[in-house]
């Protein structure tokens, strides 16, 4: 995968922060993000958003879109919309060729990457792939969370989950975004933003290593 | 679905329950259920065990096979894997055919039901298809459980999740085996066992049900 120059991506772990409202906790990377290039994005914002849902031809709509954003809801399903509209390549073209600013939420973060092997949600509906739209080389796992030492559940850990992941030789590279946690890309430069450690698991039987807010990552960019 | 009269069935929620071993909280269940038909079923409770990966021709270890157990693990691989070994269908025949007892855990107990769209599992890997065996016509979320109020981490509960799924309309009903739960199917009699509630979602809208251990479901097998 060759990485672009123009490459724009604000990929966020969480849309809602405890205890706040919709984007809230990341509304200043948003402005900062999108006020070089983009008139168009969220009302709230002092933007406007057009639903894709809302035109007749998706397609047309990412290829004329001056910015884009994905925001939550069911990976799965989501993947599976985004294959359905054919619009998979087009915003990978737009986004790597045209230098056309991506912001992703939750899914909308998931669905940014290789793949979407290390998505939380549940397997609702069968996308015609597992394939994400490839603007990073590596995979998210949003809402990133250590285990609760106190809890008597038996399901995995996170932690294990990606190492499931990571028994198969070919799986690249997971960056644990943790709620409120930001990857900011910017052609060939990965940095970290927003309020919280990133961890990043490389592969199995390597520690995993964490990330402080402002951390230069650029280097997952060519995994 | 027809739902054989000779078909056997033992789904448990969970193959270990906190600070007990590996499927002794229903060693009685299982002993009980294999009395009548299996020799070989476990060591630890006098039974031969044969994995098999262990053979050369999976298909026709599970036409031999004189009980049939799936224990947890990822259940996208796991399905993956059926699919690869072409048991699927074998596994499906054995069972409503031939009265062959099928026991599951875990993600042993998803992909014995109509599909996997309701695991807990991480995808790490992607089936040819989201079709489970197909002993029983719903959904099964095992490990199931009620969101802690106290939480800050902002992912869906599971019920929330499962209404998700209960938005597609063709949508089975889903049973959530908690932790210790257990749904034993003899023929056209489907009963609960273990010692946890289990709780319904029958569809979108609908308010969720709890069954008490020793609750006849029956009716879910004819859904
Ligand atoms: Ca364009
Ligand atoms: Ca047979």
């Amino acid at each position: 995968m060759t990485t672009s120059i123009m490459k724009r991506l604000l990929l966020i772990s969480n849309s809602t922060m405890h205890g706040g409202g919709y984007l809230e906790h990341c509304q200043d990377n948003i402005k900062a993000f999108l006020s070089t290039t983009a008139r168009k994005a969220f009302n709230s914002f002092g933007y406007d958003l057009d639903g894709i849902h809302e035109k007749e031809n998706p397609v047309d709509a990412v290829r004329n879109a001056e910015a884009i954003f994905i925001g939550g809801g069911n990976t799965f399903r989501l993947l599976k919309t985004l294959y359905d509209e054919n619009i998979v390549n087009e915003i990978y073209k737009q986004v790597t060729q045209d230098g056309v600013p991506y912001m992703g939420s939750s899914a909308g973060s998931n669905v940014a990457t290789i793949s979407i092997n290390t998505t939380n949600d549940m397997p609702i509906v069968y996308p015609p792939s597992f394939k994400g739209i490839g603007l990073v080389p590596f995979n998210i796992n949003a809402h990133y969370t250590e285990p609760d030492a106190n809890s008597k559940h038996m399901g995995e850990t996170r932690a294990q989950r990606i190492n499931q992941y990571h028994e198969y030789e070919d799986a690249p590279p997971v960056l644990g975004l943790r709620e409120g946690c930001i990857l900011h890309v910017e052609g060939n430069k990965a940095t970290l933003e927003g309020k919280t450690n990133a961890k990043l698991f490389v592969r199995l039987g390597k520690e995993p290593v964490e990330y402080e807010p402002g951390s230069d990552i650029s280097f997952l960019l060519n995994v």
